[in-house]
């Protein structure tokens, strides 16, 4: 059993190519002995994007706070707030944008914990 | 790509023995073609909890509103609240309890898909 804030768990720079003004937390990760799936924390600032890209393995997402979208296959800006839950399928092309001018939009990613 | 508002989601009451006060939504199921994991939603009303149990898959958590504690397998009362993450692991004895004189106890619980 682990609980933990998402206060308390370290804030990482996502460099990967593609990505602006994205930040990583792994509140519940492979190091907590997770059976099956890691739960990552995104922090997108205003202005930035995850990247663009697909892969082969699913999204599960919560958006914690602020506004944003969610860009798919097609280019198409779906919108997402607080509250809304999203799947992201595996090899479906995608990735988030902040749409709120000053409020960071802080989300929720859950995949297999091979692939935190 | 499915996108959901929590407010969308059907709510059923749990009739699970030992559960008290507490409602169900699934945003995130085997209906919406998840591979690997189901997002559900636990509310607890003040007074309730969910069954004092174990089984043996996880439950990962995210406290969306409220406070409450988790009950450990010792029986200690270990406090949550918005915006913290457990991690309840395979065979540990558990529950929830609302521990706020009146607002709901929200939680996020993702499971493998098999027990949703």
């Amino acid at each position: 059993m682990k609980i933990i804030s998402l206060d308390q768990a370290e804030k990482m720079t996502v460099n990967m190519e593609g990505a602006v003004g994205v930040t990583k937390q792994m509140p519940l990760s492979r190091k907590d002995g997770v059976p099956v799936y890691s739960f990552r924390v995104f922090t997108v600032e205003p202005g930035g994007h995850t990247p663009y890209h697909h892969h082969n393995y699913e999204h599960m997402n919560y958006i914690v706070s602020g506004q944003g979208a969610l860009v798919n296959e097609d280019g198409e800006e779906l919108p997402v707030k607080a509250g809304d839950f999203a799947l992201v399928l595996p090899n479906e092309q995608h990735n988030y944008k902040n749409t709120h001018p000053t409020e960071p939009l802080v989300l929720i990613c859950g995949v297999p914990k091979a692939f935190e």
